[in-house]
């Protein structure tokens, strides 16, 4: 594990954007899973800027998204329709660079990403409670590839996508497991802020365990995790 | 993971003796950590006689015990003395290639190996108790590198080491633990005969928990698992 | 540089076979382009040994023919039936792991290349003018890509092929260029046999220059170079 | 070849900084040769900013000095003593982390650097004649490996060097040749300024050759060119 605490999260945000910048400029196709959400929110500002700034053939990138929940009436699900928001439209990629998980499709997408020639790099965010992608503690299991969680009303799941989002979840989340996460060449983790702090030291410094999702990313040989000050705070 | 399933023992040892063979001949310095016992015995023998026919500059691999038995009034232990017997001396290995983990240096271990540039190679076998080097069971952790365990008269491992060596054995096992082991670039695992199928068939198909420590070996992104047909035989 | 010299010929295929075999046996999409001819004539008996000997999933690898010389109404040329006689048939490749270079794509192909992840491997041999693949030193240069030399009755390439094959030459050669083959992962020159001595002689330690095309394989941080005994007899 | 136009030299700076901030942050041994000069003047600057601002084990990375210029009573050449002062100083590396080649080891500093593991980067200018490292047109031969090149009163080196520095030119130039050079992991070429337009252009377009010996790059399959848009402005 690479461990990179930074002064703040505009630094953290500008090695994120340099490090995904790179990737994305291969000279041969790359496949890059990147996270939507709060953390990533200002490197993906960044890489828009950088995007009028540098120039290279962004052809052979092609962009993942590692889990989805499904909407009711809705083409896209949480995460492509977030992604499409955050990063697909700000950054100008084009439909036929995106691979879309939904589903339809998640049993066949181990094979899939493996046709593909594999996963070049995953970026992702930790939760409060140490999920990574879509692995929550209550159904993680480390051999899982990826995977289908049904929800139905009721579930924690179900009442938190009904509350923060305009739509009607649908009846499952997808997902990359462990098994699809650690199989990738290169795993960057961010987390900012103090609300992160316990958890970041659960998930580096604890067992690693299924009750910490996150905590099984220590034993890839290529995981970069980069921190905010706060974030990092009680770490040894 | 990468599965090879092959007819039998002779093919397995040809293959990972090519293996052995294509990273020892490196053109800069390599660190193997291969393992000593029965599975890999055949596998030496044919790699002492490839030594015979090709010829290489032998000289920037350095390999590394990955566990140790200490063994009274013993300069060597457990490991080192069967690596030497069945590896080292055969094939010519000279000591200044031979990189050795003790009781007196485990704590620094991981450490030495960053700087010496991280593993390049660990081969492995399984356990009955699916353990991989020194890895039992009953003090496995996923979350530790380099590691000591204590050995008292009335152990099981006391009992084992005094009845099939010569040797009286000493206070201690030091073994890579599970973060050190999969931090190598990549991993073999070999195992054959009928004996190894129903523990190959948990490790590889069962749930990944440090009960059968082999079974976290499948989230390194670059494993090969070797078998002949009997290991593999109750495989789905 | 990696310089391995076997003893014979048989080792040098066994060898060869089993760096070719480890290739194939990814977990990912690899892209392997084989040499035809003699060189790796009996590597590719051993493969098709092997591949009754070990069983793995197959069908991940995708195999390109780096060369092709057009043959009068003849659908495949001649590189592309020697390697359906020599190793796609012999080892059952099937035709849609299969992907065919010739004079209608070549203009694409370096794009194509990219698109399909990069080259893997290259496997090669020299000849004794010292080109590798298409790369005659009359027409080298070591900024080509993928490139076309067209043939006329009376050129040298012309009555080769006619004197060698049954059918009768098109109006072209198409072949990866340096560029395109130093721009792949891994590379391996083959090569056996005393008549080679002289040449593998100034390929590996002679000036590298358009005149030797192969020399330039040495600057790749990833070449291995196998030679017999024989082949190896003039180096320092 | 990865190419990276950007607006400007000040981005230009930016990701440079950052593509030698992520491998300098490797949890294990890393080789980087980083050149002196005016090119990488304002990345050497962001990245001493960045490391008050970025925490990181900054003890595994080893740092070299790909050419050296002896000077008449002088412990350190022309180049450690820019590098000193450019980069060791102000970003606060320690002697036991910088490798000095110099005229008493370049006969065995190929060897050494087989012996460290390998080169994991090695950062270039280009000189307005086609220089990389100290491979200038009248003595480049691509299959050198470190070498030494006499100088004497009256050389065209040895006279800018007499203008340029405070000190007497020494005896001899010793350099990284394109073998050593071509043989890292990676490589970055960097360029700005419209002076270098033309150069560049030959360069990355022209024909391979020892007269442009920065052309021999292009060969190698990790090398990103990055440029600001004047020094890009005459490519095609």
């Amino acid at each position: 594990m690479k461990l990179l605490v930074t002064e703040n999260y505009e630094t953290l945000s500008q090695i994120t954007a340099d490090i995904v910048l790179m990737r994305w400029a291969e000279n041969r196709r790359v496949n890059l899973a990147l996270t939507a959400g709060s953390s990533p929110k200002r490197a993906y500002e960044i890489l828009a800027e950088r995007l009028n700034q540098v120039f290279f053939d962004q052809s052979l990138a092609h962009f993942y998204n590692f889990d989805e929940i499904t909407l009711k009436d809705q083409e896209y699900g949480l995460t492509m329709q977030a992604l499409t928001e955050e990063l697909f439209n700000p950054l100008g990629i084009v439909e036929e660079n995106i691979e879309v998980l939904d589903a339809g499709n998640y049993q066949d997408y181990d094979r899939q990403i493996a046709e593909d020639g594999g996963l070049d790099l995953v970026l992702m965010g930790i939760g409060g409670d140490g999920h990574f992608c879509g692995n929550m503690p209550e159904f993680t299991s480390f051999d899982y590839g990826v995977y289908r969680v049904p929800i139905k009303p009721g579930d924690e799941l179900y009442k938190l996508i009904d509350e923060s989002s305009p739509h009607t979840p649908g009846e499952e989340m997808v997902t990359f497991g462990a098994q699809t996460v650690l199989a990738a060449k290169k795993l960057v983790l961010i987390a900012n802020g103090e609300k992160k702090a316990e958890i970041i030291k659960q998930a580096l410094e604890g067992p690693i365990t299924e009750d910490v999702p996150a905590s099984i990313l220590r034993l890839h040989p290529n995981l970069t995790v980069i921190l905010d000050q706060e974030a990092a705070s009680k770490l040894k």
